[in-house]
C-alpha cells in the first residue's frame, strides 16, 4: 500500500526537530526525506544521510527539470527538497515526513496537493520566547525578531491539515503519530 | 487579589462553548462576561444573566462614553461586551473570561492590553468541517463558506497568547484551566 506524504512545519524555535526525533521512535514506518544541498559535507555528513551531497550544475538541472518539491538560497548554498526520492519511499509504502520551513511549505502543497499539512504550535508565546531566548545569550532585539518572524510563520496555520500543541514532547510526538496512523 | 482577564477565541464551530462550560465546572473562581444587546429578552432570558438587556438609547449612550470593549450589530440588534462589570468582578479577585469572535478580540485587545488571549484550534481542518457540517443539514456552499470564513479566524492565531487544541472537550478543558492558574 501506498504512504502518505506529510509536511510538518511550526515557527522557529518551537521544536520541531526533537519532536519529530521521538516521532521516529515511535513509529518506525516513517522515512525522513532528504535535502539536497549545494554546499560541502561537514565533517562526519554522509553523503545520502544527512543531505544529498550535488553540484550547484547538478542543482540547476533539477531545478530546471521541476525535480524539486521547493528550494532556497541561504547564505550563499541552496537547499532543496528532490521531488522523486519522496515518491519512491510514498511507492514503498512508508509515510514520508518532510520537514520544511513554513515558508516552503506552500511552494510543497502547491506541488504535491495530496501532502497532508501538520503544524507544531507553542503552548504559547511566552514559551517560544523562552525557547528563542534560550538557544543562545543573544541581544535583545535579535530575539525580538525572530519572535516576529515566529508570529508571522504562526499565522501560516491555517494553510494546514493538522493542529498540533507541543506542550510536551511525548505529548505533541504521540499527537503526530496518531494523525499518521488515523490516515494509513 | 485582582483576577486575570482573559479573552478566548476560536474559529466558528471549534466548540467553544462546551469547553468553556467545562472550565467552570472546573473552576470556581472565574467570571464570564455578559453582554449588552438591544434585541428583546426570549422566553426564560434573565436580565443580567443571559444578557443585559438594554435599548438602543441606553446603547448609544454606553457606546458614546467608550464603554463598550467591543461591539458590533447583528441582524439589525446590536451586541456589546461592557468593560466597567468585566473590571468590577477583576477587582473582586475572580478570573473574567470573555468569550468573543475572533474578529471582537482584535478590539478588545486594542482597549485592555492586560488581558490575556487564549486561542482554541480545531485538532484538524476535517474535524471543524465536521463539526461545521454537523450541526444541521445545509448546503455544501453555505458549509463551504462557513469554513472559508473559520479558516480567516484561525490565521489570527498569532494575536494571542496560549494555544489549545480542542482535540476532547476534558483535555481542552484542562488545558484552559491549567493556563488560568499558572497566572494566579
Amino acid at each position: 500500500m501506498k504512504g502518505n506524504i506529510y509536511v510538518i512545519a511550526g515557527p522557529s524555535g518551537v521544536g520541531k526537530g526533537t519532536v519529530l526525533k521521538r516521532v521516529f521512535q515511535l513509529d518506525d514506518n516513517l522515512s525522513l526525506s532528504i535535502s539536497a544541498t549545494t554546499r560541502s559535507p561537514r565533517v562526519g555528513e554522509i553523503d545520502g544521510v544527512n543531505y544529498y551531497f550535488v553540484t550547484r550544475e547538478r542543482f540547476d538541472q533539477i531545478v530546471a527539470e521541476d525535480g524539486f518539491l521547493e528550494y532556497a538560497e541561504y547564505v550563499g548554498n541552496r537547499y532543496g527538497t528532490p521531488l522523486k526520492p519522496v515518491l519512491d519511499k510514498a511507492a514503498e509504502g512508508f509515510d514520508v515526513i518532510l520537514e520544511i520551513e513554513v515558508q516552503g511549505c506552500m511552494q510543497v502543497m502547491d506541488k504535491l496537493p495530496e501532502a497532508k499539512g501538520i503544524f507544531i504550535l507553542p503552548p504559547s508565546i511566552e514559551a517560544l520566547e523562552k525557547r528563542l531566548r534560550g538557544r543562545e545569550s543573544e541581544p535583545d532585539d535579535v530575539i525580538r525578531k525572530r519572535l516576529d518572524t515566529a508570529k508571522i510563520e504562526l499565522g501560516h496555520v491555517n494553510k494546514f491539515d493538522y493542529f498540533v500543541v507541543n506542550d510536551t514532547i511525548e505529548n505533541a510526538a504521540n499527537q503526530i503519530v496518531n494523525i499518521i496512523k488515523s490516515n494509513r
